[in-house]
């Protein structure tokens, strides 16, 4: 195989209660790339259509995590990369993320699968530093393997696969604002009540819970973010109303994706997905603020070869 | 039904990183118990053997527990009850939380069993605030229910069951010395470091996960406390002697039950757990503490009908 062309999903990290470590990956956005081997080694960034991202190589998320895959495997090629974004960068569902997961699933193809996706997603991750300015696997993780996933650990990298409840749609609303990362790091607190850190980790358990068991009531009851959402929900207007209609409508909670401004919520079936997504689009049309609304199965598989 | 027999075993909470949510049911430790129906209404403590404990009905753990279930179902009858203690009080395995478990599930068995253990749960938890000034589930909800249980919240109360995996094995110390309930929960910090939360709610949802999957090496990953035990562990002496030799025994964790003064460790298979009781006795035994140490498999029934 000397040329690949990947579908790199979009992905919502932190989920409510699971600031940092939990996961999932989406199903009807994300971008598209080619990868090809050249002769020269190394890593030529040859075509970036639908986003102002930079060419070098050490600068590009793809470039580096590209260089970081090839080197471990000693590879005796080269890549160019053609990156075709549709998730808009800073919309907070992972668009660093999936140009760093899409590269490396890509080149483990034409290298001959040698690496599992846990090593993939330390791959993936020294392209998102570049990005975000620390190495975290939060949107790498579900971009790679897929579902739902729980980062356990950075150092050593303990990615956890969670099961996935077949009905489970995502309706995702990004605003086109944009909040900058270290606005949004620097907003929470150093120390957190205990009091809530004790809510926090019993949500956590028990959407876990939810998710192995299929049950729906009591992912809905686990949805909630006592420590990060009152902090960062600040920085997206109407995140409120959004939330409020959003559960009016059905959902199973809302929240915000990574650290913003996207929304998303999680649905039971595609039919309240929509209407939760209807509901959305009503809430920003009266704001003057542009955005896009998207509905997603929750996609299981990750990263995936195209054409 | 006039009288019924029922043995009511102890139980850790906490389990390391589940502070306040997590809890496990032994086997082979536990009181055991004996209700009749008295056509006089009201509860009678006829027998305490094993522990001195008030006998007035609304000072005693059962007591209270007793009065709470008749009261709900609104009995035409009254009850004795005999208590015979094999869990020491001050033990930190839920010595009145077997007294108030015992008694309401036994009252439910004389009454038809009109209630769930959710709502038994309840009525139990009323008896253990006699003893702990709180209401709190984290001891009752796996005596009651069995295996592994989740306190998602305490009001309104919601318990989720989790899986108990076949070979898991529970060892205890329980060191022969005081520690209040009051010096335990004093010397917890208010506020706690969020990258601190984060690590324990990453541990939360890999120990849940490895219980549904069987993975003993997941959870043996996910023990860890690294927000209560810092603290609480400085309260029980030789406390990171027994640590550092269970683990070296081959247990997949250990950490304090409850708030203490018992040392809980967790082991795959029962031969791995009586060495790790092996090492925890040569431990205490040149303390001049007096402990006892038990060895028991994870109890999936709970309280139970003997005789």
């Amino acid at each position: 195989m000397n040329e690949i062309k990947i579908f790199s999903p979009a992905t919502v990290a932190n989920v409510s209660c699971g600031y940092d470590v939990l996961g999932f990956c989406l199903d009807t956005i994300g971008d598209e790339m080619v990868v090809r081997k050249t002769k020269e080694k190394g890593v030529k960034i040859t075509k970036i259509v639908g986003a102002t991202l930079p060419f070098e190589t050490n600068k590009n998320v793809a470039g580096v995590a590209a260089l970081a895959i090839l080197e471990a495997a000693k590879a005796e090629f080269g890549v160019e990369i053609e990156i075709y974004k549709n998730i808009k960068p800073g919309s907070g569902v992972g668009s660093s993320s999936a140009s760093a997961s899409g590269t490396v699933f890509a080149i483990n193809e034409l290298l001959g699968k040698p690496f599992d996706k846990q090593q993939l997603t330390l791959f993936g991750m020294k392209g998102e530093a570049i990005a975000s300015g620390v190495e975290h696997a939060d949107n790498v993780a579900p971009g790679i393997f897929g579902g739902f996933t729980l980062v356990k650990s950075i150092q050593p990298l303990k990615i956890v696969e969670l099961p996935t409840p077949s009905e489970l749609y995502a309706t995702i609303i990004h605003p086109q604002i944009e909040i900058k990362t270290s606005e949004a790091r620097g907003i929470l607190p150093y120390k957190i009540e205990l009091s809530n850190a004790i809510k926090q980790w019993a949500n956590v358990g028990s959407l876990i819970s939810g998710l192995y068991t299929s049950n729906y009531e009591l992912i809905a009851d686990s949805l909630h973010d006592h420590i990060i959402e009152p902090y960062r929900s600040q920085l997206i207007p109407y995140f409120k109303e959004v939330h409020d209609v959003v559960l009016e409508n059905g959902a199973l909670g809302c929240g915000i994706s990574g650290s913003g401004p996207s929304i998303f919520s999680l649905c039971k079936g595609n039919t309240i997905a929509h209407k939760v997504a209807d509901a959305m689009h009503d809430v920003y049309s009266k704001t003057g603020i542009k955005f896009d609304v998207y509905v997603s199965k929750i996609n299981t598989e990750g990263v995936k070869i195209i054409d």
